[in-house]
């Protein structure tokens, strides 16, 4: 199973019996070597397996057209969504994406920028993992001026510009709205709190709470991953609580979803006992009965914004050194898990 | 904005007053070398950014440790299992995973096979789009020895290996549960029957029928890109049907389950009206009322067994040239949306 050697320019001037000189001027597309030359190279360098890497355009503007895409995890409707944003900018400027999943280790996340560096990326777009501290493994990036844009999970890095959304604001309007419906003992599921979406989050939701002049009660706060799963453990929580609690703000819809299904196999309506709210509107949010409250978060907007910098920076139409954050709009899309108003109530 | 150059051997030797031979041989771990000196140049390279795929144990073994992933879409959550199983395997043997999607359009399949082979993966992985008709952009992984294997959506390529479930059999079990519930009219919504998997499901759809002595109907058939969206459209042709159909068996859970909730909402009762067989086995099934019957598809057990055949190939464990095809057992996980004999019946 020995590997077969690499092509070389040498191997390309050999079998076609010109210079090595003349074969990397085709390459690099100088007007000195007449096209019919330059076509037998190509044509050779393609039937040979010649790594396009090496190519004129490449080599001459120093580019690989390929753009790395690190993110926590490619399961969930937000990050795809997400994704298809991006690609809707670079596609359409020539760049194929590289994507690579940290899976929420910082460890993973150092490696993902490691192979993201070796491979020449042109430029970086991040979410972080939740695990992740220290931002070294991204200054190699900025050491050769490979720019970096952070999205969703930010980080605050003096080299980089931030994609993201007033999270604090959502949340704020998320429990305020449960509030509005007469809810006092609000559960806010959420993961830990070293990320900026989740920080900003409680911090929402405190906010709330404060400025209605409610109590905050740290057993309200369940922390897990926010899976489907987590969802139907903490339902089983909420029920071990006493008072039972009358909403639940959960920092995803996946999660809101999961706990819901719980509580209602456990007897409990929805919203008359207990009202919801999730983040995101992932369709599951439609799916659900009854369809739930949540924040609409534009995934796709987003992609295309931290795309678009990327490309107009490495364009040099527009560069990001001096643009630190691009806030998005999101907002509160009101179903019927949470209206306890025009619901049935005890 | 121009680049810094790119960091050499001879920008290293320079430095550090040595020949270029010397960080040559430092960089391929020539014994040659003493530690202290290997030590310091690989502590300079580190420092200046050298590349990294320059250094001793890829140019020793001509391995980037990198395995390229190429899928249709990442927006679903069998995609997303199928990865997490390839990364449980890969992670544990130093490999990191560069994915890119091919949004089902033969062109941009082909330029992720560029990317990937430009980046020199050790081996490739792939689920093909739609549109795909031609293999030729594979033929140079082929010629470079870079193993390449399909899962799910495989091709009939000579030299690659195919990971799948029986689809046919899948849709065999699903169409005939269909037909003992009692159903004669089963709408079967897919995709274009241009890949293997819609293929072979139309195929045990119809084997079903004929089984039974139903006549297969042309009308019956309706193809779509599978999305929620397209599910809630095939909806509103199902219901212009006359008579109306009594069950739908779905290519997909996200289809079925778009489908349902845009039957109910139009006062269809499930499974009283119309039943629901999909495939796949998404969390959504569980969520949607009343719960989906589906085939359950073991996608991370499907990335496992992919990446695991791709590694011991790599690593000379097990050669994938003799294998042609890992079939994958699947199961029908019968639920309310189907069971039209303990439900309320007309």
């Amino acid at each position: 199973m020995a590997k077969p050697k690499e092509v070389t320019i040498y191997d390309l001037a050999r079998k076609l019996n010109v210079s090595i000189a003349t074969v990397s001027r085709a390459l690099k597309d100088d007007p000195v070597v007449s096209k019919k030359t330059k076509k037998k190279i190509f044509d050779l360098a393609e039937e040979m397996g010649y790594r396009y890497n090496h190519f004129a355009r490449n080599l001459r503007e120093q580019r690989t057209y390929t753009i790395g895409v690190i993110v926590p995890r490619l399961n969930s409707y937000f990050m795809s969504t997400v994704i298809a944003g991006i690609e809707s900018v670079v596609n359409n400027e020539g760049y194929t994406l590289l994507i690579s999943q940290s899976s929420e280790s910082a460890g993973k996340e150092v490696d993902s920028a490691k192979t993201m560096f070796n491979n020449r990326v042109d430029g970086l777009l991040v979410s972080l993992a939740y695990e992740t501290d220290d931002l070294a493994h991204f200054d190699q990036f900025v050491k050769k001026d490979v720019p970096i844009i952070f999205f969703d999970r930010v980080a605050d890095h003096p080299d980089g510009t931030s994609v993201l959304i007033d999270n604090r604001k959502g949340a704020y309007e998320s429990t305020s709205h449960l509030i509005a419906q007469g809810c006092k003992h609000i559960v806010h599921i959420t993961a830990p709190p070293k990320r900026n979406v989740y920080v900003d989050r409680l911090a929402g939701y405190k906010q709330a709470l404060a400025d209605h002049h409610i109590p905050f009660d740290e057993k309200y706060i369940l922390i897990n991953n926010l899976s489907q799963e987590a969802g139907a453990q903490a339902a089983a929580a909420i029920l071990q609580m006493n008072p039972l609690p009358d909403a639940v703000f959960a920092a995803n819809d996946n999660c809101a979803v999961g706990c819901m299904v719980a509580l209602k196999k456990a007897g409990i309506r929805i919203p008359q006992d207990i009202a919801f709210v999730g983040f995101n509107n992932d369709p599951v949010s439609t799916v659900v009965e009854p369809n739930l409250t949540t924040i609409n978060y534009p995934g796709y907007k987003m992609g295309e914004m931290a795309a678009a910098s990327l490309i107009n920076h490495l364009n040099g139409v527009n560069s990001i050194d001096a643009t630190n954050t691009i806030l998005l709009r999101s907002e509160l899309i009101v179903r019927a898990s949470s209206l306890k108003t025009t619901s049935d109530s005890e």
